[in-house]
């Protein structure tokens, strides 16, 4: 392994002290890069995820392009619920359909916990071509959805605002959601244990929905899954938990022992540090939507959040995927103002 | 006018202490209940709204079937842009459609602050027909759409999990936006002075996209039109205003001088309380997906909300909107729990 030139990323989410915080921004890899769409063009979704070398190339055009200190593999958490065992189709312009989700417990029997390196090799090796094509560049993170989040999308079968069947599904089937939310969650151990053996320097999970449950019931469905997660990865990788809208239950996932938490732009970073204590570091929180408004407001909104942040302990980051239409030079911007960013002393 | 039976959220709103939080539900007229279904067969979607005997029919229904403690008329918060002359759809299954939306200050043209008597009238009319067959059985609550929310739609044209191109609209073409928003308010005012004229007892405005801003931007382009809604209306009706998922401005919200801030279940009651203080009636805030549980379940957890609200300054409610698929007897016993909890004292 070569030695890695830029390691603000896994300094700061030790909890040591930088020179500037490091930036990234989430769905960085695709979407709104134009040698991406022209990857687009030529190969289906799950192509682009599948070939190791359309992954690789995907995965490094924003360190190349836009200049953030940190890869993030290309994929899809619905990698998951396909190596489970259920049909998954990324129809375009409308997202993830899973025409035959899960509805009562005797669904589950359809699924099963796969071997990883059989049904996921594809993604190990797609993570080991990109650590050897960054050769030290920037760090490299690995990723998978959350327990909770996954069967959003295998019960409900799409996409959805309120993901209301998928909460029904918890509420009046508890055994079936929970024997569920387990086999999900040992499949995440071993999927991020091979994508930590294949390179990751860093896992993220990715609970896009557990902001939709209250906080009682996002520790019973959703938190307790993360917990196991976290408590088998973070002896051997750094860890980041993004849980969108979760705010409340902050001071619960700090508890975890991860090492990062990710927060999106609802909440101040004065009062997600009060929630979270002092011990973690926090990622976040620009309004995606922002990277559409001219290049002057974005670097002053950008200063602005690095400001309140403090400068220390923090990721520079987006509070939700960077949306398509961003211009790339709009993202630029953003990066650049991070970069240049000096910590008050 | 006849003297209310049942004047306990009236009362509540005043903030007097009760025997009892008053209760009722969002969307509670419509939607899940038979009677309304065999309706929505026989008349279209502006059709139920515009003949006022068909509008008093379905604020009725709740009341007499489910037994909730207040009517609110059936209305959409989109008949103000409709009435601003923007073309408004409801396509079956998907939602609104305003095929012309707003895409740049000159679209703002074809846009005008209407006679509200001549325009909504026939709101009025039902107010009136329903403050008359209600005969003082229950208060009758009036409502609208906060500002940001009628410009996201009036801008996206559409639905929207994240109402981006309305955002990016307000953060781009702020001149545009603010005389929007300043139009929308203006109709607003008159509007809602309107219903109070026609027999509301309370006014809620439903900001449902709010929480979608961060708190700087809630405050700049939701709540200081808000709060000129409230500033214009507080002396002479009873004020609630629920913006989704806005937690990180309930005290903002408070400072308005509404008499009710509506929260939805990610934010525990406590937690609430100690953000909106003590003067204002809190309401809510079931999980509207928690009524598809089993009636014990129901009614272990609504009795879990109304311990942790304490049974003083609150209004059962959900934290959103009742879902379609609810059965007719769990909204009951919803109901039935609020009112068989008994204050400690």
């Amino acid at each position: 392994m070569s030695i890695l030139k830029n390691d603000l990323l896994l300094r700061t989410l030790r909890g040591q002290a930088t020179e500037r915080p490091p930036v990234w921004m989430m769905r960085q890899a695709g979407r709104y890069l134009p040698d991406y769409m022209k990857l687009k063009e030529k190969y289906s979704f799950f192509e682009r995820c599948r070939i190791p070398e359309l992954a690789t190339e995907i995965t490094v055009q924003p360190v190349e392009q836009v200049g953030v200190d940190a890869a993030i593999i290309f994929s899809d958490i619905l990698v998951v619920p396909q190596a489970m065992g259920m049909e998954v189709q990324m129809v375009e312009g409308k997202g993830p359909l899973l025409p035959d989700p899960i509805k009562h417990y005797n669904d589950l029997g359809k699924l099963h916990v796969p071997d990883v390196e059989e049904e996921l090799g594809y993604v190990f090796d797609a993570l080991r071509l990109t650590k050897k094509t960054l050769d030290g560049r920037v760090p490299l993170i690995g990723f998978a959805g959350a327990p909770f989040t996954l069967l959003c999308y295998m019960v409900q079968g799409k996409g959805s605002k309120t993901f209301d069947e998928a909460k029904v599904f918890c509420y009046t089937q508890p055994d079936a959601a929970h024997r569920l939310l387990q086999m999900i969650t040992d499949t995440t151990i071993a999927y991020l244990k091979g994508q930590v053996r294949a390179g990751a320097d860093v896992v993220q999970i990715f609970d896009s929905w557990g902001g939709l449950l209250g906080p009682e019931d996002f520790e019973n469905i959703s938190l307790r899954y993360i917990r196991q997660i976290v408590s088998a990865l973070k002896e051997e990788v750094l860890t980041i938990i993004f849980a969108k809208g979760a705010w409340h239950s902050l001071e619960g996932m700090a508890a975890t022992g991860a090492h990062g938490l990710g927060i999106d732009w609802c909440i101040k970073p004065a009062m997600a540090r009060r929630l979270a204590g002092d011990a973690v570091t926090l990622q976040g929180n620009f309004d995606p939507a922002k990277l559409l408004a001219p290049i002057p407001a974005i670097r002053e909104e950008a200063a602005a959040m690095l400001e309140a942040f403090e400068g220390h302990h923090h990721i520079a980051n987006l509070g939700h995927g960077i949306l398509p239409s961003t211009p790339v030079d709009h993202a630029r911007a953003f990066v650049d103002t991070v970069k240049e960013y000096k910590r008050r002393q």
